[in-house]
C-alpha cells in the first residue's frame, strides 16, 4: 500500500466533511475540545488509551496506524520512527551507556541490536481525537487506482463532488488567520493576491533538512486545485516558487536544486498549497499525484489553458467517495 | 537519500567493476577476522567506535551509515530503525511508564513525542570490521540535484552529451534480436514501426504482483527519449498503451486501473522503453524522474511539439557526468 494518499490532515477535514451531520459534528468537536480533548490534558499518557486495532502500517516507513478508545471515544495515533541526524548518531557512539546486543557475526559482518536511551530515540506521535468513522477509514489500508480525468469528466464528476462537499478546513483558515499555529510560520508574504504562509508539513519533525517537508498555504481562497490555474496565476505561482525558496535556502541552507517544488492533484483540501520537500523520498511525491511546480509554469506559459483542457491522471482509494462518483458515472474499468 | 536513480541494472554492473580485486581483499579480512575483529570482543560498547562521519542515509527508511574508527581501522556501522508490530504497538500504549511531550494541537490535531522504554524501541545494527575503502564507497551517498532543462540546454547540452557517449547497450539489442532473455518474454509485437517486447524488470522477482514491473523496450531504434517524442509517435505509444495492458491483465489479471505506466527522464538508457508497475513504491516513480504515458499522449494530442518545445525538470547524480556538464555550461545553482 502506498503511503502516497494516506498521511495527510487534509484528507481528514476532507472527510469530515463527508459526514452526513457534518455540522452537528463539527459543533459538538469545537465543543468538545474546549472540555474533554485529549489535547488539553495534563500528563497525558498512552497508557489512557485502550488499544483496539492496527489500522495500517508501513515497514518500509516505521510507521503504524491505530485506532484506539479514550474516555469511551475513537482515538487515531499515528506512530513514526524518526529519521537520523548526524547530531543522533555521534550521541549514539559517544554515550557510553548505549547498550549493544549481538545476535550474530559472519566474517568482517556482526549483526546487533543497540537500546538507546529514551531521549535519543523518540517517536513522532500524531493523536487524533476525537476521530470520527471517516478519520477511522482514512487511515485504514485500502486499494488504489488510477483514474484518468478528461476535461468533461471534471466538469461534469469531480467539480460537482468537491462543490457538493461542505468546506470544514478551518484549520487552514486558522493558519491563514493567525489563530493556530503561529510560532510555527517559517515565512509569510502578507500580499492578498500573491503571497502565502510557509510552514512545517505535519510529517516532519523540524530536526533534520534531509527530510524537510514544508507547505506554502497561499492567502487566496478562491483556487480549488491545478484545474484552476491559468495565466493569471503565473505571478502568483512565481512569487511563490522564488520567496519559498529563499526562505528556506535562508533558514535551512538547501539550494533550490535541492527542493522538490509540487502540488497535488487530486488535493487532499482544495485550497491551493504546494509541498516543498528535500529529495527524499517523501510521501505522496509520486507522479500519480504530484506535479513539480517547475512544469506547472512550464506548461501555462506555453499553453495558458492547459489545465483546462488536459486530462491528468490520479490515483484514488476504493472507499473514495470520488472513486465511486467515477464509478457510477463512467464507464470505469475496474 | 533517493534510491530512485541508484538502483538500476547499469550501476549494477558498474558497482561490480569496483569489486575487481576484492579476492586479494576477502583473504585479508579472514586473516584479521582471527585476530582482532570487533565481533569477537566481549562487552562491546559503542563508545568503542569513534564517529567519523555519515556516509549515506535513508530519511524514508529511518536508516543511516556511518564511518567509525576501532583501534585504528575502518568500521562502517549501519543502524536501521525496526517496523511496528502489533505486539510492540500494545505494549506502547499499555505500560504506563513511557513518557509523551506535546508540540503542540490544532482542534482535533495533536503533535507529539513519545520516549518509550528502551527494549521497546531497539536499532538494528550492522557493524563492517575491519571495513576496506571500497565498503566505505559503496556505502556512500551521492547528492542529488534537480535540473531544470530548455530547449536550449537539451540542444546545446543533453543531446551533445548523449551523442558523445559511447553507446553500450547491447543487452537491449540481445533482447530485441532474440539473443537474450528470450524466455522472459511476456509478449511481443513484432512491428518494426510500431512493435515492443515487454519482460520482467529485473528488479522484480515475478512473484507476487503487489510489486510487479514489466518493461515494454520498443522495436524502432531511433528514439532516445521524451524528447524526441511528437505527434508522429501517438500510434506507437497507443499501441504499447493497449497492448501492454492487455497482455498483463491476461497474464497477471491487474487491470490497466492498476498499472502505473511511464516513461524516466533522464533514461538509464536511450532507446524508448516504458515501464509498467503495480501502484507500489516503486523506484524511479517520483515525480522528479517520471512521466505517465498517459500525461505524454495527453500532451502531445493537444500540443504536437510539447517536448521539443517545454523546459523538462530531472534528478541528477553529483557524480553524474551529465551533472558536470550543466556546471560547466550553465550557471547552475549549486
Amino acid at each position: 500500500m502506498s503511503a502516497d494518499v494516506l498521511n495527510d490532515r487534509e484528507s481528514n477535514a476532507k472527510r469530515a466533511k463527508l459526514s452526513e451531520n457534518s455540522n452537528e459534528a463539527l459543533d459538538l468537536r469545537s465543543q468538545q475540545e474546549e472540555e474533554v480533548t485529549i489535547h488539553r490534558k495534563a500528563d497525558l499518557n498512552l497508557s489512557a488509551i485502550k488499544f483496539v486495532r492496527i489500522l495500517n502500517d508501513s515497514p518500509l516507513n516505521k510507521s503504524v496506524f491505530v485506532e484506539g478508545l479514550y474516555n469511551g471515544e475513537k482515538v487515531v495515533i499515528i506512530f513514526e520512527k524518526t529519521p537520523f541526524s548526524e547530531a543522533s548518531v555521534k550521541q549514539l557512539l559517544e554515550r557510553g551507556d548505549n547498550s549493544l546486543k549481538q545476535h550474530f557475526h559472519n566474517d568482517i559482518y556482526g549483526d546487533y541490536t543497540t537500546f538507546p536511551n529514551p531521549e535519543l530515540n523518540g517517536l513522532k506521535t500524531t493523536i487524533i481525537h476525537p476521530a470520527t468513522e471517516k478519520h477511522i477509514e482514512k487511515y485504514s489500508a485500502q486499494q488504489l487506482f488510477l483514474i484518468e480525468e478528461s476535461a468533461e469528466d471534471y466538469a461534469n464528476i469531480t467539480l460537482p463532488y468537491i462543490e457538493s462537499t461542505p468546506l470544514s478546513i478551518d484549520w487552514v483558515y486558522n493558519i491563514l488567520e493567525h489563530k493556530s499555529e503561529t510560532d510555527r510560520i517559517i515565512f509569510e508574504d502578507p500580499d492578498p493576491e500573491l503571497g502565502f504562509i510557509l510552514l512545517p508539513d505535519l510529517k516532519w519533525n523540524g530536526q533534520q533538512t534531509n527530510d524537510l517537508y514544508l507547505v506554502a498555504i497561499c492567502h487566496k481562497r478562491n483556487i480549488k486545485s491545478l484545474r484552476d490555474l491559468n495565466q493569471q496565476h503565473l505571478p502568483l505561482l512565481r512569487n511563490i516558487q522564488k520567496k519559498g525558496t529563499e526562505a528556506i535556502s535562508k533558514k535551512y541552507d538547501l539550494k533550490p536544486s535541492e527542493l522538490r517544488i509540487y502540488v497535488h492533484y487530486q488535493p487532499s483540501f482544495y485550497h491551493l498549497h504546494i509541498h516543498f520537500t528535500a529529495l527524499f523520498d517523501a510521501p505522496g511525491s509520486r507522479v500519480e499525484r504530484a506535479h513539480l511546480l517547475s512544469t506547472i509554469i512550464n506548461n501555462i506559459e506555453l499553453y495558458g489553458d492547459y489545465y483546462q483542457k488536459s486530462r491528468l491522471t490520479f490515483a484514488v482509494r476504493k472507499n473514495d467517495a470520488l472513486f465511486a462518483k467515477f464509478e457510477e458515472l463512467k464507464k470505469f474499468d475496474t
